[in-house]
């Protein structure tokens, strides 16, 4: 048993208890215990630790990101269509299983170092995914694309033949939950579209998609059968209760009703959105018509980081602009969002996002010595508007010590670095004659 | 003489040189040499540092805070009306010397380690800021605040003696500049701020104020005169070119212009802004009409953190979204505006701001080693999308290594940090009492 103390624990649950100073007691891969004080039974514990007052919070959940692109951070960032002139290109030519498992894993240290324990990843090749989210220990949904053309697949949406194939394999495996992702409506078909639904109710496995992201969805949807992209995946039978939908920003009243009645959840990634100057969505709105919300990076090329401590800072900042409310999305309520909102929009809210007694033990605990940390009247608060992702100090994934004092326990980062260099050998050739 | 070898280092000057793999060599407090490669005389350095290909900037500058404000951060942050239900109760009633004096250091140090060299501070005792500035060895501009009742003066705008005697006394310091500060057009008499721009003139010292920030302000002034903030001070004769207006969120075509006609420079704080809820000041047309625009934090209870880093991630996705145009304020702009356009607002542009030989030895090195730091295709993307604060390692103001590998090189944060909680008593009991 591991016994965690002196920390000030936001349980999220739904009393919103805090405790503090507080004990956790992990046993084996659960919570065993959660408390006020001191723990009665220390002398049981094998190992003792004293969080010297850092704010102890449940994991965190990433629910949409492409971990598979980190090769493309920081390139061609400000650059018009980037999509189509960089990223497109690159990742027909270059974008190859070494990559995905090298990028994979140097990203899912990235994210543990940054107190995320959970994901949910959409991109190609993601056996290599599935087998990275094993090797790191931390918790994945892991999704393969379906698109026109696709790096790993000859014919034209390749993903769905990988996709069942891949979902079958992997199943009921700790740690990872194999996936299909169409890319989006407007980059399939119907038919691939519902094909890769009936992947998903066959195996009673999640579905992620791109959604109302891009402007010119909305002017296509509306000339074409003046609907809405949201519109569409309903009038094709589309929308369901497994279905996370990424992004969702040009959304109306009558999409939010959809996506409520059907289940869909949303993660929403207000940094790429913001970045790419799409705009911002209105989820003050859908958490009102009681659609389950969650926070996605995005992908490392287009927020470019993999924390959600930026993307905490910037949905209060945005929507309480947005809203034209300093007091719209309490710190308390986004903290939430990063943690319970995921899971629920993972649907594994009844064991993860919160901390208590029987849960997994899925943690992340921030340090408050560090100078940005003091002082602390209001953890919450602490969190959402002073701590970056480097405060992040332990992390505990399914009561595994991921992250100890800042550093990665099963692996090194230099190391990590190092393959993924070599992995990237290929893309960086392709990039100098693109 | 101080080498740091194999730096990328970003010089921010006129011709955006770039120098990879790139050498500085610091002599006494200024730079003597930059370039590429090796250094030749590394031989006659008295130390030598391998910055391993960590990226070199000039320090960074914060045009406006409130350094003495550390013990109101994370205190009610999400709360409507802050300001007159807790700010000003609890200035007046627990703001004290040493608590100032024990904030500002704190302050200080948490800008340094975040790579912040200079600062504008506007608050009470500046006295003790000052104090605490050379001690610190950072650069201030340390400004006294004017207005109708405030904690460090009995009769009503006691600040213009205090900021007389004050500016008199610390004329020509190293490292300290004093000035002077009226609070705002709307808490000043035109009288008041009369006084205030004769003292700046009388000591030819820079002045700052809060100006077009408030919502009320807009309407005030159009219901008492027809006219905006701006031009209210301008029919004052107040606009002049020693002036740093803080925010100007609100200001339309007619304000633009004549801040530009009067060298009135701007503090942008777009962090405090939108975490108010206030708005998004229209800097493209400010810099479009040519006027010298920097970056602040803002107080720390307002923002909350004192670092430019989180800033830049904030002003590229607010003004990308609200110009909504992805390619707008690519990252060498924005970091150009936490560098040389803070040494423009500041007037010492010709000697800080950017590198070159005979520039004053104000660097922030930016370490490229954590997970969030790579690739590095574009360097300035890198500071703006990915960093934080915490990748700062080293820092040096004036030549003098203030900041080695994230510590602190002359005092312990610790230390200061208790120093703080000690001054910090009878602002606590204030608190329980309110």
């Amino acid at each position: 048993m591991q016994l965690i103390k002196n920390a000030h624990i936001l349980t999220m649950d739904q009393d919103d208890r805090i405790f503090h100073p507080g004990y956790l007691v992990i046993d084996g891969d659960r919570i065993k215990e959660v408390g006020s004080g001191e723990y009665a039974n220390e002398s049981q514990c094998d190992w003792v630790f004293d969080a010297k007052d850092g704010i102890l919070i449940p994991g965190m959940i990433n629910c949409h990101t492409h971990l598979g692109m980190i090769p493309f951070r920081s390139l061609a960032d400000d650059v018009p269509n980037r999509l189509h002139r960089f990223l497109f290109p690159l990742e027909n030519q270059a974008m190859d299983a070494p990559l995905v498992y090298a990028s994979s894993k140097y990203a899912m240290a990235e994210m543990l170092l940054a107190g995320i324990t959970s994901f949910v990843d959409m991109y190609y090749f993601e056996e290599e995914v599935a087998k990275a989210c094993q090797e790191m220990k931390i918790r994945g949904i892991v999704a393969e694309t379906v698109i026109d053309q696709a790096p790993d697949g000859e014919e034209k949406f390749a993903g769905l033949k990988y996709g069942r194939s891949f979902i079958q394999k992997w199943q009921n495996k700790d740690l990872v939950t194999p996936a299909i992702a169409p890319h989006a409506p407007y980059s399939n078909t119907s038919e691939s579209l519902k094909a890769a639904q009936t992947i998903a109710a066959d195996f009673q496995a999640p579905w992620t998609i791109h959604l109302s992201e891009m402007d010119f969805e909305m002017s296509k949807y509306q000339k074409e059968c003046q609907s809405s992209p949201v519109q569409y995946l309903n009038d094709l039978g589309l929308l369901d209760d497994r279905l996370i939908a990424a992004h969702c920003i040009h959304v109306d009243a009558k999409d939010i009703d959809l996506l409520k009645e059907k289940g869909v959840a949303v993660a929403h990634c207000i940094g790429a959105n913001t970045k790419s100057a799409k705009g911002v969505a209105p989820i003050k709105e859908m958490l009102q018509a009681g659609i389950a919300v969650g926070l996605g990076t995005d992908g490392p090329s287009s927020n470019n980081s993999l924390d959600l401590f930026s993307q905490m800072r910037l949905l209060a900042n945005f929507h309480k602009t947005y809203n034209h409310d300093r007091a719209a999305f309490p710190a308390r309520e986004i903290v939430r969002l990063a943690t319970y909102g995921g899971a629920q929009v993972i649907k594994r809210h009844r064991e993860l996002g919160s901390i208590k007694a029987g849960n997994l033990a899925d943690l992340c605990l921030v340090e408050t010595q560090s100078a940005n940390m003091f002082p602390v009247f209001d953890p919450y608060a602490v969190l959402v508007y002073s701590a970056n992702a480097s405060n992040v100090s332990h992390v505990w994934v399914n009561g595994h010590l991921c992250v100890e004092d800042k550093h990665l326990s099963d692996v090194s980062l230099d190391q990590l670095k190092q393959e993924l260099i070599q992995a990237m050998e290929p893309f960086n050739q392709a990039l100098a004659n693109l």
